[in-house]
């Protein structure tokens, strides 16, 4: 038998995990800042629940993994954590708002595989239920440009408006029944470029005068305000100028952060109804988005019978592809969490002694009970451990240990307590 | 449509989410204190890799949920972290040992159900490949120790060693065939009972003697030292003797701990080849156990041909029940993690403006703009948020603002910074 991953899905070994967990931790952090609680979901959802029509919509779908259990009820792998966070909001009506709750996890998509795409991934997502204020969008928009600061990665944020787009879609002629695909198509400028798009909205059956027209629109460029004034000329409907004025208002609430108003910009999903944002990395040779999400103020509501309405906003990270990211840019990578390891020549109860004090400093360190030393020291080189101390025969009778910086090659015979502030210090 | 969970899953509102993350958050510091490196795998396996005859056995296959993806793989949601890891230290032949890594996750079992018992539930393993020291043994028990101590839980650790359960059976004349079941059925001791023991080995065929002298040897009384002498003089064969060592041994090693020798311990998973040991709960309604782990020298090179040995030790939290513990023992349980909570009377732009103080200054904080100002108290009051912070048209035009104790309901007016100083020292 030969041992393989599943298709689509991937190990985090410890120096990716690490950076995973650096990355968890910068998020986190920041949420429970802003005033975000935690939330944990299962995996595993009744079919019923993620298939709603009011859910990811038709193409999402096509993607789901299904199960059932040994009482053959149907269940699925959730796709993302949207759905779930809908259910939860609904099942517990006790609940004040506005709600604002993060939540991290694997999601699972059956679809093509491709280069930093898995089928099992993970997600990390914050969002604010029951509140429509545009300041909460706001928000989400500082959060996702603090967390790529604090990280490291520059990053730009786009940011549309799905009433923009319905605006567009109204002013050039385009029926509301063919709106969403011609928007899907839209969405992929970026990935497939003019011609294709342009391509692919003539075989919709889109005329060529509103192709020509749309083109004009969504390749706008120019500064957030030239974009603006541009498209206050083309949208004429109610919709459309909504859409316009909550996009000036959002760039009011963000100015000083690097958010960059997109014409083209639409999100797959079909449950977004005002902003949209895409977080893209600057000089990566990654070209996904590290994080996206937007407003979706029907949802929620749409699980409930009595029409009750639950304005929400969140976003996304894509903890993999920020990995990704974070490897490609660090020339050192962490290969091991550990600071000092403990290597014993015949004194093992020694040894143990002296881990013990290093762990109760907090100190994260390993031993290595007798065996070969050269072996022992080529662990501490290979994973990258800051400091070997060394404990013998005589290191034991007088009482020290002999630590080993091992960047420098130095080493001093002192006394553990000493050890462990020489650790601590560097 | 109605919304339900999945049958046997659960969610953790902010209540629970935030007893986990506390739980996650020492045991994570702890397995790095101790040298272990983060591992994530994918809750995804093939299922062939689960089903391996040298992983969980028998009885937890019939638990397994299975699924298949498009290109119509066979696959299934792992039932530990375990196999996982086995399959991660084969598949990786550059590892240098021992290799610690600990891991988080959810895992599935599509079993029966009852009170505490999930489907889906989350696991928390610290796993030590490639050493066969008892002081790795050794560093698990201490390591659950002062885990539990730290989360203020009292515990007992039970310990045992398969050596010394298959030298009983040798002595007690059970044949090797029946070893298993037999076992399997002793460790049910706690649960059901001597009479329901007693009741169920005649049942499967073993003589009335040597039953007999089975209770006998498995209800041992008295001090971990008693009941090793005790067993010495009936265990014979040298399996056994090793066994009893081995305990001797790993209870020289954790002095001071709450440790105790349970003969009738065993775990039912058939991969143990060494010690077991078990955490349960003293003084608690909660009956099942709260961590389990033991030795499986056997099980990571039964995946390789080339007949290498990986010597192996692990532990295994189990978070839902832990959290339901200390859920169970605490009186002030949180129900946010928010700090201060600061409501705008109609001064959303100066409300802003404290926000982002109060963050920048890292107390977890949110605001309310424009609102009733009763509910928004009534919210904070709610989630138990210690401090609320007004703003209205005075304290803007002062540049200061009004900051309520929500416990003394004393209230001070004064400067955002110094309103940071007092949140904080609080």
């Amino acid at each position: 038998m030969k041992l393989q991953n599943a298709r689509g899905t991937r190990d985090y070994g410890p120096e990716d995990a690490i950076l995973l967990n650096e990355i968890v931790g910068v998020l986190r952090t920041l949420f429970e800042t802003y005033g975000f609680n935690p939330l944990e979901t299962p995996s595993l959802e009744r079919r019923e629940t993620l298939t709603s029509k009011y859910a990811g919509g038709a193409e999402i779908l096509k993607e789901l993994f299904t199960l059932a259990d040994h009482g053959k009820r149907e269940l699925a792998l959730r796709y993302d954590l949207t759905v779930p966070l809908a259910r939860y909001v609904v099942m517990n009506p006790t609940l004040k708002f506005p709600f604002k709750r993060y939540q991290i996890g694997t999601v699972f998509r059956d679809g093509p595989l491709k280069f930093g795409r898995y089928r099992e991934f993970m997600q990390c997502d914050a969002d604010i239920v029951g509140s429509g204020s545009l300041r909460r969008d706001a928000e989400l928009v500082e959060i996702a440009a603090k967390a790529f600061e604090q990280l490291g990665l520059k990053v730009s944020i786009k940011i549309n408006n799905r009433k923009v787009l319905d605006g567009i879609m109204d002013a050039v002629g385009i029926a509301a029944d063919k709106a969403e695909t011609v928007i899907l198509t839209i969405d992929k400028l970026e990935k497939i470029g003019e011609d294709a798009v342009k391509k692919e909205l003539e075989g919709k059956g889109v005329s060529v005068k509103a192709v020509k027209q749309l083109m004009s629109v969504i390749i706008a460029k120019g500064t957030n305000k030239e974009k603006l004034t541009q498209l206050q000329s083309v949208v004429v409907g109610s919709e459309g100028k909504d859409g316009l004025k909550e996009i000036a208002e959002l760039l009011s609430y963000t100015t000083g952060l690097p958010v960059e108003f997109d014409v083209s910009l639409a999100r797959g999903l079909n449950y977004y109804t005002g902003s949209v944002f895409e977080v893209v990395l600057k000089n990566s040779e990654l070209r996904s988005s590290v994080a996206a999400g937007g407003r979706y103020d029907e949802l929620i509501g749409s699980y409930v019978r009595n029409g009750k309405e639950y304005d929400a906003v969140g976003i996304s990270f894509g903890l993999d592809v920020i990995t990704d990211a974070l490897k490609l840019g660090r020339r050192n990578l962490r290969r091991s969490s550990l600071v000092a390891y403990v290597i014993s020549i015949n004194q093992d109860k020694e040894a143990h002694a002296v881990v013990k004090t290093l762990r109760n400093a907090s100190i994260p360190s390993d031993v290595t009970y007798s065996g070969k030393i050269g072996k022992a020291v080529n662990y501490a080189n290979e994973y990258g451990i800051p400091y070997v101390l060394f404990i013998g025969p005589e290191e034991a009778k007088a009482g020290k240990v002999k630590v080993r910086n091992m960047s420098t090659g130095q080493e001093q015979m002192v006394g553990v307590e000493d050890a462990c502030k020489i650790i601590k210090v560097a």
